[in-house]
């Protein structure tokens, strides 16, 4: 598991795995300013719904814990200024905004020392989001478990590397393994940014997981040849008040392909990525990524 | 149109454009002898159902013009015997094996002159395959022409690069931007092997037919984005007596999608990719490729 910590904090250093070197090169960089944070979300080298919530506060917190502030009144000013600030670095991640908000009251609320309030809410946040997908695990497993088939499809990365640890709808993939319901998962290479490609496949190595690699376009082609293909499994960028969800451009496309074939779809996400202010999907806002992702030829 | 001539032929000169180097370099490639054109179709030099097929006809038309054989009985028996081999290319192209079998009867059925007249049934199957493209083109556009929405999205290469010209649904989406009523054309990269965003990106940029190249994974979600996009026009490799149709792995979850969002779907194939003999879908073998064409890391 050690080398599948993608966040590394002991107050106060903060140190995240560099994605974009994967699965080339482990290294880690330091985050000491809000500045590095932003880039590091922004640029990918973290990435994942709840990792990049969760990098943003602790990157703060490594800020601020290397700040003396005249008072609380500075420390509460500083502190609302830069959840502003890590907002702009990724549009889509409502964790993000959800974090920051409550971050925000947190300080908000606080009577004194607000800054050493606001890194342990930071931390508290870190240990939330391991509990929170341990729980996710355990239950998708619990209802995953009981359908007929041994195997499932994942799409993405939505493993330790895109959380504080564990994992969403790869936490479930684990805990499936774990307690001997799982011959095999198959992932999607995950077009155009290769997450699964990529992160699925060394986290899946990593742990031994019985694992095959599948092309994004293949996935109906399997699942009409492979019955015990029981469900899909995906997680979540912002789920709305009435259940649709935001994930990768391919996720609505497996979700049809299941449902054309009756397996199940399983979304795995904290209630973090609940979005209540979102009436339906057509809120949500669709990040628009560099063309030459797709064009420019390898 | 010249920078899209796949098959060049001159007699007693055969020359292939070297698709492994599109869309970086223009490269043409002789082929004198039975090897060599064995070699172009296993390699993929050349590639595209009704392309192979000529590729290979020719390339033994053209070894054939640069021998001098005995008698007819001799000329007979090694044409009859290159044709077996020839078909060992690709396991797949249901062309390839009925140009074989036509070929193979005028060799037999020849009285005199078999060498002769081997070529020029050769040189027949040429100027027939782009003469079918042609009214393919024509037919397709008519049949699109009529339903609503100006755009149609089409999957790996299918045009002038896949045949000996014009090309079977890139033929369609040709003549429909001729006739006006196209105002975009979507095509797929095609993982594993990125046909559409090697080849049919250059065929329709040499054209500057307006085109937007999407992930595989993506269409789904352009279906439902843009009710535009009136069909989804892909070639074939193989057709079963009952219609079912082989073509790459992702064409499948693209009928799968194109049914979902009530949109049309085509299969542009000339009559020689039905396989009267296969009764459906299950008797037609899929080519499994080497597993490195997805697992290296670019």
């Amino acid at each position: 598991m050690d080398c599948l910590q993608a966040i590394k904090w002991e107050r106060p250093r903060l140190a995240i795995l560099n994605q974009l070197l994967l699965p080339h090169r482990r290294e880690y960089v330091e985050i000491t300013t809000c500045e590095q944070a932003h880039h590091a979300i922004a640029s990918m080298q973290t990435r994942g719904a709840p990792a990049i919530a969760i990098v943003a506060a602790l990157g703060l917190a490594a800020e601020v814990c290397g700040m003396a502030f005249a008072g609380d009144a500075e420390a509460r000013a500083h502190i609302r200024q830069r959840l502003a600030y890590l907002q702009t670095s990724r549009p889509t991640a409502v964790n993000l905004f959800e974090a920051a908000g409550r971050l925000a009251a947190v300080v908000d609320a606080a009577e004194s020392d607000v800054a050493a309030a606001y890194v342990a809410a930071a931390e508290r946040m870190l240990e939330a989001d391991v509990a929170d997908n341990r729980a996710i695990g355990r239950w998708g497993s619990e209802y995953l478990g009981a359908l007929a088939g041994d195997k499932v499809l994942t799409h993405c990365n939505t493993g330790a590397l895109a959380t504080a640890g564990h994992g969403t709808a790869l936490g479930i993939v684990r805990d499936m393994w774990r307690a001997g319901q799982l011959a095999r998962v198959f992932f999607t290479e995950t077009r155009p940014y290769n997450q699964g490609a990529r992160l699925t496949a060394f986290e899946l190595a990593c742990e031994a997981i019985p694992a095959t690699l599948v092309c994004d376009s293949a996935v109906s082609a399997l699942l009409r040849a492979d019955p015990a293909v029981k469900a899909v499994v995906v997680g979540a960028d912002r789920v709305a008040a009435n259940g649709d969800t935001a994930n990768k451009i391919g996720t609505y496309q497996l979700a049809i392909a299941a449902r054309f074939h009756g397996r199940a779809f399983v979304v795995a996400a904290p209630s973090t990525s609940i979005d209540l202010a979102l009436r339906d999907g057509a809120g949500i806002t669709i990040e628009q990524r560099a063309p030459d992702e797709i064009t420019a030829a390898s």
